[in-house]
């Protein structure tokens, strides 16, 4: 049965990383003594054992081991023999090229559905839906196809930002691309603002934290789901 | 010899399609009687044929013809026979895509490198670079390869946007963005603000408009260029 924490974000403004999320982890990963840790994402271009210590140091408050995914000398069989896999922030096109040329995202895939408990923020939460299509990072790279893990029935936009009224910026807003990601593909888009998360049992998926969600569908105007919403249905 | 006008975006605060452009426009296409139109990118998903009267209505007032690329029947042809060209923004990813499914990317650089007038605006501009690895759209389709024109020796960012110092916003801003590319591209990146363009004769590129430009170099502290600079030597 699938145990997936899906998070906007590792940070909120004003905490420490992962600090919000520490007691929803806790239960997520209660069986786990040492995590599987996927850094490819690197954020701000920073080293895989840099971003492995930063998880490592969060890990620490709730008892847990981390260990880095480029450690294994089997990376694919790391996954599937994971008590637990955290999927970070960073860049999305970075980390699906990764997981293309290490080959892993198939194994990845087959772990969350055998039950691994996954944590996923930002790009690693990008990734849980049917394609990378609603990221917000630049192509610094080119992945060999756009499609992700699909864990859920649609796609996540992390870091939902509402338009400003006041802006004079005339580039394109968060609620307009999405709009222009519908005349291209039909799932529907979960919007998780900040402090938002999606934990999912199995085929149940709720939104938790503070905040509503925004949810865009092709050719439906957007509308908000409060947070503990059942989003199960949605695609 | 190259004329080109690679503005920031399309349509500045307050005014119309194009009106801010209009007097560069009129010395750029002087020769010019129809301007062919790339209405690839479809910002919000509008169809080919309503970009290519937006196009219309704003190249009327300097007296010139708009033709959709899309109502040739030879479209490399039609490039290399053009007056003048212009590629309008909305999303890159779909308009390199089709650049690449018409094939029509290599005709393009050539008819820009005869010395054919070129307007780019917003992906329009961005696809002036070496890659479109610098855009801020979503990855809503997936293009074969992120290679552009290069018929400036640098990469562009569109629409470029200050960091915000009082947001509480923990997506990345567009500095980190950029300097996630200089973890994997050596490139130059023009960062230009709406209201800027580049004006390029031949080898010259100059920064036009009322604003600096912000300059990011791989491992180097990023820079202002001032309006009237002279970019030729950035690569």
């Amino acid at each position: 049965m699938k145990k997936l924490l899906i998070a906007s974000t590792s940070t909120v403004h004003g905490s420490g990383f992962l600090d919000y999320l520490l007691e929803p982890l806790n239960r997520l990963f209660d069986t786990a003594q040492t995590v599987v840790f996927i850094p490819y994402a690197r954020p701000s271009g920073i080293s895989m054992d840099e971003y492995t210590k930063i998880a490592q140091k969060a890990f620490e408050k709730i008892g847990k081991n981390v260990k880095g995914i480029h450690k294994f000398k089997d990376p694919k069989q790391a996954l599937l023999n994971a008590e637990g896999i955290f999927v970070g922030g960073g860049n999305s096109f970075v980390l699906v090229s990764e997981l293309y040329k290490n080959d892993i995202l198939s194994p990845l895939k087959s772990a969350l559905q055998m039950g691994v408990p996954y944590l996923g923020t930002s790009a690693g939460s990008n990734i849980c839906g049917i394609s990378m299509g609603t990221s917000n990072d630049m192509p610094i790279v080119h992945p060999p196809s756009f499609e992700t893990l699909g864990v859920v029935p649609f796609n996540i936009n992390p870091h939902y930002l509402d338009p400003n009224p006041n802006s004079t910026h005339m580039g394109e807003t968060r609620e307009t691309r999405i709009k222009e990601f519908h005349c291209f593909n039909s799932q529907a888009v979960v919007g998780l603002r900040e402090g938002s998360f999606l934990e999912v049992l199995g085929d149940r998926i709720i939104l938790k934290g503070p905040l509503s969600a925004r949810i865009f569908r092709a050719n439906t105007a957007p509308y908000e789901s409060k947070s503990g919403s059942d989003l199960s249905d949605l695609n």
